[in-house]
């Protein structure tokens, strides 16, 4: 079977940092390339982080630097959560630039999806500005999209705002325009992103897993403080894991509103299970995970890297 | 000890018929004053069901008709789900109105807070527009309110809007105004009602309880058209039961904040336990409930019913 | 003729006590009661304002405090403008408090209305708070009210905000209640309140007109430190203006709306002269002013006075 | 002197038909490229009928076309107004296309300004889409722009909406990414478009004056049904009047707002000359001009075109 190939939105970012791993070592998913955003960190951390970690993987795939802050509303970044570089505790060698496109995002994106045989799955697992600006100033890239994977929302609480989620919550009118693109979407949120659990019995295996199992050991160690009582989120790679192993999920076929104006909800996804807002469906949500075959999926995968 | 004194603010509505029985034949509690509000139907059809069930259970509470409709929204009551009176199901007596004071909500409220020796309780099951109008033209009552329980809003999903419970997302301006007043509250919503549940198996033995249980049982038979599978969630009698038997709830204390602008989200409770919002705790949060002894509870307090 | 009975519901601030002059010693208006809100200041000093005011002019008009704050928004009062007590530049004596009633501001409208053989006019040339939550607790007022001839709002800019005028802005809410009440209303804002003025040419003949004259001169030098340069601008003498002389303005009978959720326009009014909002008129807007007429009406109705 | 190098950003449309031929004849302006976008009547639209002027205008200019929707809400053409093709009266030959590139409008703009010796002047006289794409994708291309001269917005009513000008109201968030991109900005709105008329007298002198006369009058007759009695609003021709005799404006340096929430504000520009919210100055707005200069300089550039 030939492989998948995808394009990967991210802003590294640890969780980042080992969703990438596990796509770029899979033999099922071709990436074709990386583009990069404002987010978790500044873009250009995080864009010098992709830089670092495909050295360090030693994968040769183009990247390319997209928007620096959201549509509307100023970046707040999470470097209080991911450290001030956004990828602490781990000793990367210096990247040099041969793979950092001139293209920016919006570009790269359009050239690879036309050029491309076969349709290509659009996996952003990042505030979806990039995304977003593709979609308006190209509108014929749809005809080549096969579906948006990507990792933010929830149907429930949130983790940057009491019911909104960081990813769309950085850009919600960025997020609005993809959820209203037409396109299929696949939403992996907190939903699943808060079982999808590296628990401290699996964490101690990852030295032994390879030199990616290593660098995560590293990041999650400087990250939770050397403590891993209640296990670390792998947000990420749940999008990742959807496109692997989607039998892993439940999933609900449904309308998901971005809501854009909420004093204090802004940023908030609306998760019509029970078709309150009588909209046409437009996404499926992963809405349970089952957390053990994650975990299990989770070390094999690790384990398939360098 | 002397009996908690109580006002309760109704719109029955089958689950407050329920509840307001627990209340009356409860020896713990000396209901004060009944007060009425447009919520699951109209004021009209809720005040003469709230006479028709003091008829029914013999009770001689002075009740007082309220507001017709929420403060800014137009009504959208739930007669959809409540059936055209509201009671649907068994054969009520037709009350005279012997009951129903010349007085209306807000004046009875007031009068009855500020007359009495001991610190009232508030126990709105409805949306909260007479409460808030009681305390914006009367602010000198909170002197002597010694809380507020009421039956309202979600830490996460809705039964109204996606994201937003029926009674705050009818009138979100009266439910800011409460929340905001300053007056402890404790809050039971959906996060407990939906699992206060009322199964089959306990369902069965409405009948051979009394009265009420027979009355309940036809209610909730006409309701479900004869199958309980799923269980009736007694949203209602959660607020009876934190006055009663507060150790079988587990409760956050929190800052809660009513979302009013949002274009899908006007009405939902932001229950911030994670402290997004910065503001100080304004409420008690009823997080879960132990269902067993809920459902224990709620067929003693039937069976201690006429 | 009998003389027509009001009730004016103010905030004195300086431009409140000339307008509360020029009603109460007209022979055309008979002020049945006067009510006070938080606005300009603080409600206690609106009250001691009202107070000292009527002590001066010699009137018994009965006092009714109302509320301390708009329905959701906290009080931004405009004290900056009006001075720290609203009415600093004349040495009023110390009022003893025999007018001011128990009852609250809602409580004695609702009693003087019901009461009332004709139709009352409601006046109310402060934040619409009281007028709201009059409406609210006591809708059968609405049978014997005549018309609300109000103070406030803007077809165009603002003076609170940027298209938002002062007693509108301050409790939003509160207006959207009265403008959808379903009473025929008159709004006098700032589209002639900003050429309602008392000029340099005016100002200097005012003590020579009797006491009151000579205390509206005093507040004026005081207010505007001696300089007249530009007109200072009866706004609230516009309310009282439409009672005793429609003929000087231009009116339009249009459907007005109030913004409650514009992250920057909230409280603006939306004066739907074209028909935008496809809603049917609720209101007589006072679009344009005969300044000359309105300088004229001015000087003689404070001559009328003591 | 040199000519000054624009890029026009347009969707004809009666007044920017008019507005074209000015700027394409003057010899003080340098037009390098015009981009169309979604407004008056469909992407499609704008583009035929920017085609068909510039073969009746007899220049070669480039043409790109760009967004065939707003960013977030649903396009609402004013078709209505300017009848179903845009540019009704006139019988235009065919265009044949090879002025419109097969780059998009972002594109094209992007590669003009980065080649440019000289910093280009954007000037949007429909909604601004396009630009806020451009400088979402292309933040590099700020630094070869002079300045963004714009048609739209209001510092008072509207005539889309209440409050709101017709092309910032279709496209709030592009307009407020625009006012809020940091560089010098001329706003040219509805406060001088309502006095930039076209009278009775002057149209009847059109035709005389060559072909574009005659077209522009055989528009204005058709659009007007016969009649011009209260004069033809000349709204985009005022960005080409700051740009060829900014002597006729009043300018007022301030900070402009966007609304993008309000329930019936959204779109709304708030022209804060008296600084209510705070913000540094982001734009010069025409606030008033002379409107018989006006006429006479449109009279005299019409005589300068064919």
């Amino acid at each position: 079977m030939s492989k998948r190939p995808i394009i990967i939105d991210t802003d590294p970012g640890i969780d980042d940092a080992v969703a990438l791993a596990i796509a770029l070592f899979s033999d099922k998913l071709d990436v074709k390339l990386i583009t990069t955003v404002a987010g978790n960190v500044s873009l250009d951390k995080v864009t010098y982080n992709t830089l670092r970690l495909l050295k360090f993987y030693g994968k040769e795939i183009p990247v390319a630097k997209g928007a620096d802050s959201p549509l509307i509303l100023p970046l707040k970044d999470a470097s209080n959560v991911h450290g001030k570089s956004g990828m602490e505790g781990f000793d990367f060698e210096e990247p040099d630039e041969h793979l950092l496109l001139k293209e920016n995002a919006v570009e790269a994106m359009h050239r690879i999806i036309m050029e491309s045989d076969e349709p290509i799955t659009l996996v952003p697992i990042a505030p979806l500005t990039n995304i977003a600006l593709l979609l308006k100033v190209y509108p014929e890239v749809k005809k080549n999209i096969r579906e948006i994977v990507l990792m933010g929302g929830s149907a429930g609480r949130g983790n940057k705002g009491v019911m909104s989620e960081f990813n769309i919550a950085t850009d919600p009118e960025a997020a609005h325009i993809v959820f209203e693109c037409g396109l299929p979407i696949v939403m992996a949120g907190l939903d699943v992103g808060w079982k999808a659990l590296v628990l401290q019995e699996d964490s101690v295996k990852l030295p032994s897993l390879g030199e990616v199992g290593r660098m995560a050991y590293c990041l999650f160690q400087k990250y939770r403080g050397g403590s891993m009582k209640t296990g670390l989120k792998m947000y990420d790679s749940c999008a990742i894991a959807y496109l692997l192993r989607p039998e892993m999920y439940d999933i609900a076929e449904t309308y998901v509103g971005v809501e854009l104006s909420g004093d204090m909800t802004a940023g908030c996804t609306l998760v019509d299970l029970k078709g309150y807002l009588g909209r046409p469906n437009n996404a499926k949500v992963c809405m349970d995970i089952d957390g053990k075959m994650f975990r299990e999926w989770f070390l094999e995968s690790i384990a398939e890297c360098i």
